[in-house]
């Protein structure tokens, strides 16, 4: 681990300062080698399927971790998209000129050697690679065991790619073994590597987090809130929260509890409730919830802080605003919460004052993807305060240094 | 801890949504009460300072530890000042419309709490916590046990402002005991502490980061860098380089090695050696530049790496730009770094190229300071990577959050 360090160190020197034109170049590079390649990657992947087959892997799992040609088309699409969008690296602040002459200005630089810790999709290393490449990083990619011989692979092409571009072999490098405490040693080598990306189940982020000496740059978990305000159009109301609980079932800002305030619960409750029953979603609410809908259960306290990922929703009906706010403050994940309201007065106090990192007026929390915020791509959610909040692109994966130009000012 | 932990959270929450006035107004309201408390605040000092000096504790450190009428009154113009800065929190970036018409912008929100660990400078606590507040966070204050009476009186002094401008008084706490563990309590506290700023030498930070989950936005140390090229200007070489090392030798932007190009060398090396060592200053350099300097001593690999932060300075002839950045991707610490020279191609590639938290052409590197640049006020130097680099004002002290507005669009 520590050479792969230092070679990745080394590449991050290189990387800093390789033009916008060599990363794309690189980036179409691999898209174009791994189209060439489709029937050597998926016979790689073939040796890691048929090992998970024998270990008895869940098909939802199977089906994660399968190279079709369709995947690798749509990875090749991905990096092609990366290769288009802008360079992040270089950008420079508004400069402004201080009394004694001198200029101060902000430009934006890669973070340096970037760590990616991900369970067994293989799609997470060419997606994760690009992102890393395109800001100017090194990075070292470390997947689930699971995917290792499609990992190894994807990684050759990777090289390959960044070869014909004439970038660094060790910007990108795969962690060619499935020892386990290669994983301890990348979250301490503060010496060598600047920030790890994890990209898994809340499980693997606590237990990375309580060892790491590295920063991360880590999603824990959305517990999501909507809240139909006293104030809410019923149709936008209904809406919304379908949509926010049933996007999709599984993603992080899918709606977990409904908050609902008292004076509209019985005009909207009931044709909600039955909407969401019909789609196959477990309710359970509240006292109150349940005399508008006989047929939730019982939610406990436990419900309130539970990030379902299922079609189980929580829904309580609460007084007035404060109340909504007071159980957000109390249970949320601080990842996103939505108020549906007509009342601007609503509207901007909850928009300042819930502290989460995407704060909505009149959407579904299902919005929260780097891509639906205009972001172009996304490395992931950062639940972390510091940084990077939110959905996370280019720019979360680079930072600033100060550039002052003088002309021989000196101080005191 | 943990209750002054908890303390911290609730008030933060409060401290979230205080508007500027009220903020502005606990500001001034603890200048007018420090300066109405003089003498109590001096009675209490002198516990310390008799403590101090039966302990042995050197005069610099004593000289630090003291309250005086003159500091006093130094501390309270401090508070006025950061009073009268404009709010940083609820700016908002500029916001976009996706297609769909949602409104995507970005919101700056404090931190939440920050915890501040620091030795025994008690104008430290005024200072950091004006900081803090002002930025909208809540403070938990553990300076050094030399300082312990102080501290405690300066707290009341805080809490007083904040009860007479209606804030919560837990937004500013100061730890009320000199127990060792509490500091590795508070360095642990994920739960409600959301950054810790430690202010003290590498020896304190060091042990610190050891063992910190907390996050800590920290400054290590300044080993940093002036290169003289080839196409420097000499007068302004000579003035740069000796303002560089003597303005302040104590500070983190003080110059510790100077890099020479060869061609100026023997112009140039003469005239500044003498300058410097008229000024007490004592030099140490390689083979070359002892032929033009007899009276530097011989510089060893390890001066290449010393934040000496006193009157030395090491010396390196180098045979180009190149030469000059490769010794500064060794040995130099990403604190701030300058070259001098009338050269754009030099100076862009310079500035590009160095990957420190602060780079300069033509100015000395003692201007690394959150006041030089503009920011108003400063909490420290960070030599972090993320968040913030170099000097932390108030902005560094706050977060973005995303605020999106739309009329009942869904996804999907």
């Amino acid at each position: 681990m520590t050479l792969l360090g230092k070679q990745a160190r080394n590449a991050a020197r290189a990387m800093r300062t390789a033009t916008g034109k060599a990363k794309a170049d690189a980036l179409s590079a691999m898209a174009k080698r791994l189209l060439e390649q489709k029937v050597q990657l998926m016979a790689e992947n073939a040796k890691d399927m048929a090992k998970a087959r024998a270990n008895g892997l869940e098909p939802a799992m199977l089906d994660r971790l399968a190279l079709s040609e369709k995947t690798i088309e749509s990875m090749a699409n991905g990096l092609r998209q990366i290769a288009e969008m802008p360079d992040p690296v270089g950008a420079f602040s508004a400069s402004t000129t201080r009394p004694n002459g001198m200029r101060v200005a902000q430009m934006r630089v890669p973070l340096g050697v970037i760590g990616i810790i991900y369970e067994s999709r293989p799609n997470v290393t060419i997606d994760a690679a690009a992102l890393c490449l395109k800001s100017g990083n090194a990075t070292i990619l470390r997947g689930g065991s699971e995917a290792f011989h499609s990992n190894v692979a994807l990684g050759l092409v990777i090289q390959q790619g960044l070869a014909d571009a004439g970038l660094p072999a060790h910007a990108v490098q795969v962690v060619g073994t499935t020892d386990r405490a290669a994983v301890g040693q990348l979250i301490t080598l503060t010496e060598y590597i600047d920030v790890i990306v994890p990209r898994g189940g809340k499980s693997l982020i606590t237990r990375l987090a309580a060892d790491a000496k590295v920063p991360l740059l880590k999603h824990l978990e959305g517990n999501c809130h909507v809240y139909l305000d006293a104030a809410a159009d019923l149709g936008k109301a209904h809406d919304i929260a379908v949509n926010a609980k049933t996007y999709r079932y599984g993603i992080c800002g899918a709606m977990e509890t409904l908050l609902v305030h008292a004076d509209i619960a019985a005009s909207i409750l009931p044709r909600l409730g039955k909407t969401l029953t019909d789609k196959g979603v477990e309710l359970r609410g509240c006292e109150q919830t349940r005399r508008l809908l006989p047929q939730a259960l019982v939610a406990t306290e436990e419900d309130w802080s539970t990030e379902y990922l299922a079609p189980i929703l929580a829904i309580r009906i609460v007084n007035s605003l404060d109340d909504a706010m007071d159980h957000i403050a109390r249970y949320s994940s601080e990842h996103t919460e939505s108020i549906v309201t007509e009342s601007l007065p609503a509207a901007t106090r909850f928009q300042r004052e819930v502290d989460s990192s995407s704060v909505y007026v009149n959407l579904p929390t299902c919005f929260a993807d780097g891509f639906e915020y205009g972001l172009g791509a996304e490395i992931g959610i950062s639940t972390n305060r510091m940084h990077a909040r939110g959905p996370v692109g280019l720019d979360g994966l680079t930072t600033m240094k100060w550039v002052l130009v003088g002309d021989g000012q000196l101080r005191g």
